[in-house]
């Protein structure tokens, strides 16, 4: 894992991350299950829960990396535009820079959906369990 | 809701909230799962996934505010101590700044354990769905 490193990884917002999640934290907010609320704020459908992005980091920090020993010290987010039910989105991350004294790296990444807009993006630390 | 007001909210996270994170996202990294690793990683055991933080500011900001018609726009969370399976953690969130123009709130928060300890903090900025 070196500074300047890619992966590409991609993920489906399907109805088991979808009720998996609610059933896990029970934000039913109506943005995220009531159709016509939705709606009537001008979105396409039901707005998908932010935070199921950062599941998907989650499953790549935890899964994705060549290394299993890692922990996630600090994460941001800004969400740019709404994900859908079913969405399929292709998530890039890059290594932005490597701490040598503290086996840190740090990543920048953003989430595309199919029309190529990005619609989330931020940076996370991990640290290697050492 | 005005500048400087208080949240404080008990979470606890429970073998469902535990279990259904893993269902939603699939993050099995060792960690996580398996307890002699985590051990021999320092851990007192399974160290829980950071984001199921993330997931109840969720239910904080999607159910428990005073209005229905907001939607989380930038999240950080910076983990500062494990967090273990049934740990019961206070969640204290202060809105910091209210910007008039955009309908937008910003709120500092942190997770306390019941040893008073502060485990994860951060901010995130929630718009008002006008």
């Amino acid at each position: 894992m070196k500074e300047g490193e890619k992966y590409v990884h991609k993920f489906i917002v399907t109805d088991e991350t979808y009720q998996g999640f609610i059933g896990a934290f029970n934000d039913r907010n109506p943005l995220h299950t009531d159709e016509a609320f939705a709606m009537s704020k001008g979105f396409k459908g039901k707005v998908m829960h932010g935070n199921i992005l950062n599941g998907f980091i989650s499953y790549f920090v935890g899964e994705c990396l060549p290394v299993k020993n890692v922990a996630i010290q600090l994460q941001s987010i800004t969400y740019v535009l709404p994900v859908y039910l079913h969405d399929e989105l292709e998530f890039t991350a890059e290594i932005k820079e490597y701490f040598d004294s503290v086996y840190a790296y740090c990543f920048s990444y953003y989430f595309k959906n199919k029309d190529g807009k990005k619609v989330a993006k931020g940076d996370f630390q991990i640290g290697l369990l050492v």
